[in-house]
């Protein structure tokens, strides 16, 4: 390839285009940059870029993947991964870390974490975008996955750990949910993070070799019953427990056929497409309630105000309805004055 | 009393206040009427006469209960409302019923539900306030516990029969949530709707008498190894199981045993308080929200655009991002146009 970086930097969105749908990952890594950058003038033509990429893209398979530190997510997506190349899939690991943002420092870390699946010319790997905002952050990652689709990749992996609320945003923009876990030593659920059991669609137990195995398979039958105490979703799928080693290559033939059922299953309904547009009414609606969030209280009038009417509000001096509504007046008068 | 229903109906906000402050019912009911009118002329003069009130209240028990209709809901409250009013409290009983809005029918029906409380002065029943959208009926409720509380009720409780967001709105303005359950064929957590588990302090399996007896204890066992499954909430209160008669009159002591409990512990630690204001925080920011969602889609440039660009979202011809900022900007121009 004889484009430089600066050269790419430079391309037009059509060249961007044409590059990424040849599948080009020098021209697609440029490209997640320019989504991710906030400079101005970056963002007309990374938007007419997406826009461009869109009728390409939705045909991965789209799976969230979370897990404390050092369940194994890295070994398990190393495994996994090189499962899939062998099946001829093309795969792309893309991550959701709010550390990053918020602690200069990555818990998730970055490519050097899967050296195997780094060298695979099937393989794309791309560290978790950085900012201010999760939910911004969440954004780039939503958007990078039109551009990962457009460049031809069959499955794409949203790493995450369970910081705040990412485990919540990955679910909102992948098919498949996959929560790893490691036995312990007994009463395994009490660990479990509030809503994430609602979320997933399969919790795999890593690190079940050697001396763990009969730990691992107590964890397993632990969560399975677990499981059953929840409502089946709208999609009728029942989650699935198994237990795997990432490390020695145990189970993870299990964890794609699972997966792979999932997709036929929820495709054969409906409930597949039906989740994405759900998905996607969803961001748009989210997109809106946060910018006119946003220029609410960015308003100096509400932001004068906002402290003294939140302490009337904790004083018992004012109801909190009647307190939004004296907000709401002060930020709509000013609005009309203009 | 030789007030009439028209006097009080026109009466000042000092000679509400003044009343309510003496316990009179007729004219409580009047005001509630009042907050609940949607009549422009009513706004101000409701508004006024709950600042007012508020300095009076906060100075009770507030006590959500649900469940399925069957579960005897109004049992229940009738036998724990007499064990109350014996204890020397005085108990306000009011509903949040989404279906008396939707079908003009109520589930939870009206006062002669509960015979027994209905007679006694001591006990105070006014049936779900009407109204098209569940936050709005919501927002009455909330605003009629403030009224309740001035009037110098000890202990409120809010029913709700599991009908869309209702147990939601419910927990989010009670001090303690109470779930009723039946014990059925086995395998009773099945039948649990996503989320309410999250919000229970305590459930409560009605009619444990007779043969019903060896299953409801049933129950009992599996519901509290379930709720162990569950991480403890901030406040520190590990959720209870017991078994009750509501009809025979068993278990009704312990049901407020428990509350009062909860109300010792979370005094105590400090979390009763922070619970209320961190919920009158959210109705804040909740109802700012809902206000700026209301003013955006009611705009007339918004309302004709919408429907185009959520299908072009649909179709995958533009991002749920970029959409968004179409909308946004659509809406924003317009203002400053003004």
């Amino acid at each position: 390839m004889e484009n430089n970086v600066k050269n790419i930097k430079n391309a037009t969105v059509s060249e961007f285009l044409e590059n990424i749908l040849l599948g080009d990952i020098t021209y697609l890594s440029k490209a997640i940059t320019l989504i991710e950058s906030s400079k101005e003038k970056d963002f007309l033509k990374a938007s007419k870029l997406l826009e461009a990429c869109l009728p390409y893209a939705n045909n991965s398979v789209r799976i969230g993947i979370t897990g404390v530190p050092g369940v194994g997510k890295s070994t398990f997506i190393e495994s996994f991964g090189t499962h899939l190349i062998k099946l001829k899939k093309r795969i792309a690991v893309l991550t959701i870390d709010p550390s990053s943002s918020i602690t200069k420092g990555s818990i998730l870390g970055d490519k050097t974490r899967m050296e195997k699946l780094t060298k695979e010319k099937n393989a794309f790997i791309r560290p978790s975008p950085t900012g201010n905002q999760l939910g911004g952050v969440a954004k780039k990652t939503k958007e990078a996955i039109v551009l990962c689709e457009a460049a031809g990749y069959d499955v794409i992996i949203i790493e995450t750990v369970g910081v705040g609320q990412s485990e919540t945003l990955v679910s909102s923009m992948v098919d498949f949910f996959l929560l790893l876990k490691l036995a312990g030593a007994g009463d395994e659920l009490q660990g479990i993070k509030r809503g994430i059991m609602e979320l997933t669609d399969a919790i795999i137990i890593n690190k079940a070799d050697n001396k763990n195995i009969k730990e691992a398979e107590l964890a397993r039958s632990e969560f399975e019953s677990a499981l059953h105490l929840y409502p089946l979703k709208d999609n009728s799928w029942r989650p699935k427990v198994i237990t795997c080693s990432a490390l020695k290559n145990i189970g993870i033939d299990q964890a794609w056929q699972i997966i792979s059922d999932f997709v036929k299953m929820t495709k054969a309904n409906g409930s597949f497409d039906e989740n994405r547009t759900a998905q996607n009414k969803n961001w748009l609606l989210k997109t809106i309630d946060q910018q006119l969030k946003d220029n609410f209280y960015a308003d100096l009038e509400v932001q004068t105000n906002l402290n003294r009417i939140l302490q009337n509000v904790e004083n018992n001096k004012i109801s909190p309805f009647e307190a939004a509504n004296e907000l709401i007046e002060i930020y709509f008068k000013k609005k009309e004055e203009n």
